[in-house]
């Protein structure tokens, strides 16, 4: 054996032929890049042409015999989706191979039982590319952050619908149009769902919570909302209101209040289109761009920014963490006992707290009947259920009626929504026609 | 001897204190935090009260006593300044040691020497705190950005001048004032030469341009401008045209288009006032931030943002470095073979290049008699000099004469400087008022 790091690349799309790209010309970039090595790279299509020249020989379609290659020593999973990456991640782990992998899907289901079963064998599991891209977040949350308490993270963490609410935002076009130029430019997939949907960001969120928080939540519990069912009217009422909407992705702590060390954290995990005030520096975040703002004590607030996607920007990444495990390999010969930041065991019980106690500000947008007493009756409602509304104005409306637009001061979700589920039925409200969050 | 990790800390002004905070309540930080303990500490004044309670005995005033402690395993310089800190690092090397230091000074000057004695010694030297405050940019730089050849650094890394710059223009008001204002809110020493000169921010770009690109340069050559004679008149100029000014540190490889791997690498380095365009993220840092973006090949632009100084945020890069270093001591029980990314040895040349190679776009102010011709004239010396004008707009000035304000594109300063003594000769010409750098 030679003294460089042998690569095992399994898949070769936008993410492993960006990684093949650094890796083949090493000039410039750290030193430690040259002594990685592509030593067989598994594709689903061996005969597809490629953009990329490769030794057609390293190439296989059987992902399992290059996991099993003696010559390989770190596992680089660019495959995607739960089977066979988890299998193969697993497999790996169990010939004591450390893995580095740019998969959120299967890191959020299943990391639990992925990182238990790398700490047991002694080998790293790293992801910095599965979450923000080429923004190194996973690093500094295991690394950099260490000596915070972490109150909230708060993230653009999906570069599609970022794409889309910017687009939508700058053109003042609506969801369907936008959606499909997004398709046209390959910033959105044929099947939109994970995206659209917030289950890609929920899924990266579970990550960064889980790093942040110490310990792991139920993934099925997170509150999740897209942003297919916005409406034009909502940017145009955003920006005349002085916000931005974007699709945010928040993790808390609702327990950092709390004087003496609890056993078991409550946390607030949720997804959703979020009004964002102008002077927030994630309302400048635009396109497919990703930012992760992190609220520590006693570090107060840091943002990281940047490409959340692309081959480039992944690869980078990807890189990092092997050359993360290529140096920790250079220089432990012998001894096998992990580093405690960087193999990041869970280190106490985290759970997912009712999101009815969850706190924010709120915009709500009623269609009402057009009589006087309305807005009173609205008023009084709130403040029966101790709501305190920030301001409630009545904008000129092209329904039917009175177009009025509550935003709320701070207040539990149980709040507001028992409050909405009683304006409902007042006899002058027509119809409660959205509901959004605001930072 | 337990199994903690024992510090001798050195200096309890704003960062020891800091730090002393972090260490004494790990309850809910990263639980590698409660293994580290504080086994002495030096101050000036061992009689003077101080606001955080400790026990007495671990106090000196003599810090040489407490590196040279067999229970101190790991040295925190957070004195300051060359001296005594240098000599103190050097020992702790010389005895085994590993440091962390928020010391920018004596980094940017000593770090060569430093960082050799360190590698010679088997120990580390981490410095996440000398720069950007409580902004992991140093341990990104080091591990997280290693598989890109880096372009270029553009940082607001002196919290002091954002301070000063972000209320001139926001509140019209002049350099003295806020300067005044600055001090008795404590963003501003009562000497802030070094600050609002431009010679922090020069340290700490040296220290960034060393761990991008690979290399280290002659400190004292970096072109540094302040902001001590930057008149409130630009910063209004600046926002009539779509800019704000900031003191920006600019570190970028020279040679980044050469097509082969080059032996040395020319570096254009400068700390100077800068015209950042409003759309530009930078641009919209204000107050005691720092923020840096980093542009490479494959990532692209990241940024990292967040407060630049203080207590709490500096302390939260303190302790992340003995964290790290803790975590290798707890993993390599016997090998002192170093982690090749965290011991960031130097890996190539670089040298500064003559400023006048450096590229960027110009502000020219030059108040002119008030004849018809004068704007051609000026627009020929431009174009003799292969200048290429983005604009030229003639305002009212107060001034007797005419004030005429000149965009250039992207030239070399060299080219502007040679246009610029030859306009300055224009008989028309009464006076240069104003040149500052555009992003
Ligand atoms: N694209 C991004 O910007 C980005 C950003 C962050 C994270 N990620 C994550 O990175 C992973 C890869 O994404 P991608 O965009 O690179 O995907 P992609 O372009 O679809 O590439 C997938 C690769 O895996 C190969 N493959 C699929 N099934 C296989 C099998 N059973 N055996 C062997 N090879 C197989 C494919 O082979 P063929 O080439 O022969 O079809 C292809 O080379 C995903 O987990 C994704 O979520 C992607
Ligand atoms: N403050 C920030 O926000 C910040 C941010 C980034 C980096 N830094 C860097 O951190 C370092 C420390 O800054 P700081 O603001 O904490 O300084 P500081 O508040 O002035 O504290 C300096 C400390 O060092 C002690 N000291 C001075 N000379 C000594 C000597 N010869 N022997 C023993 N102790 C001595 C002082 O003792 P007494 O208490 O008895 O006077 C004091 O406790 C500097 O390198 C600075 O550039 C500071």
């Amino acid at each position: 054996m030679n003294n460089k790091i042998g690569i095992g690349l399994l898949g070769l799309g936008t993410v492993g032929t960006g990684v093949a790209n650094i890796v083949k010309s090493p000039d410039g970039r750290h030193p430690l890049v040259s002594k990685i090595e592509l030593t067989r790279i598994a594709v689903r299509d061996i005969e597809r042409s490629r953009d990329i020249e490769l030794d057609q020989s390293i190439l296989t379609d059987d992902p399992f015999e290059v996991v099993k290659d003696p010559n390989v020593q770190i596992v680089v999973e660019a495959i995607g989706g739960i089977e066979p990456a988890k299998s193969l991640i697993l497999l790996a782990i169990s010939l004591g191979k450390s893995v580095v992998t740019a998969n959120k899907a299967v890191i959020a289901r299943h990391g639990k039982e992925i990182s238990e079963a790398a700490n047991n064998a002694g080998v790293y599991v790293l992801i910095e590319a599965a979450v923000g891209g080429g923004i190194p977040i996973i690093e500094p949350l295991k690394q950099s952050l260490g000596g915070n308490r972490i109150r909230k993270i708060t993230g653009i963490i999906n570069g599609t619908t970022n794409y889309i609410l910017s687009q939508m935002a700058k053109e003042d076009a609506n969801y369907q149009d936008v959606l499909k130029e997004a398709q046209n430019l390959g910033y959105a997939e044929a099947n939109p769902t994970a995206d659209v949907d917030g289950h890609d960001a929920a899924d990266k969120i579970s990550i960064l919570s889980g790093l942040a928080f110490g310990g792991s939540i139920d993934r099925e519990g997170i509150s999740t909302k897209g942003i297919s069912t916005l409406e034009s009217i909502e940017i145009n009422y955003a920006r005349q209101l002085g916000y931005e909407i974007k699709l945010l992705a928040i993790a808390e702590n609702l327990s950092i209040n709390a004087t003496t060390a609890i056993k078991s954290i409550p946390l607030g995990l949720r997804v959703e289109p979020t009004f964002v005030p102008k002077e927030h520096p994630l309302s400048v975040v635009n396109g497919v761009n990703n930012a992760i703002l992190i609220e520590g004590d006693p570090i107060g607030e840091v943002m990281f920014y940047g490409p959340g996607a692309g081959a480039g920007a992944t690869a980078s990444a990807v890189v990092a963490d092997i050359l993360n495990i290529g140096g920790i390999m250079l220089m432990q010969k012998e001894d096998k006992t992990l580093d405690p930041l960087l193999s990041s065991n869970s280190w106490r019980d985290c759970f997912l707290a009712n999101a009815r106690e969850i706190e924010h500000k709120n915009y709500v947008r009623l269609i009402t009947v057009d009589t006087p007493g309305v807005i009173g009756k609205i008023g009084n409602v709130f403040g029966k259920n101790n709501v305190s509304i920030q301001s409630i104005v009545q904008f000129d409306s092209s329904h039917a009626g009175a177009e009025i637009i509550v935003i709320t001061h701070k207040v539990s979700k149980g709040q507001i929504e028992d409050s909405l589920s009683e304006i409902e039925h007042l006899e002058e409200v027509i119809q409660i026609a959205a509901h959004l969050s605001c930072l």
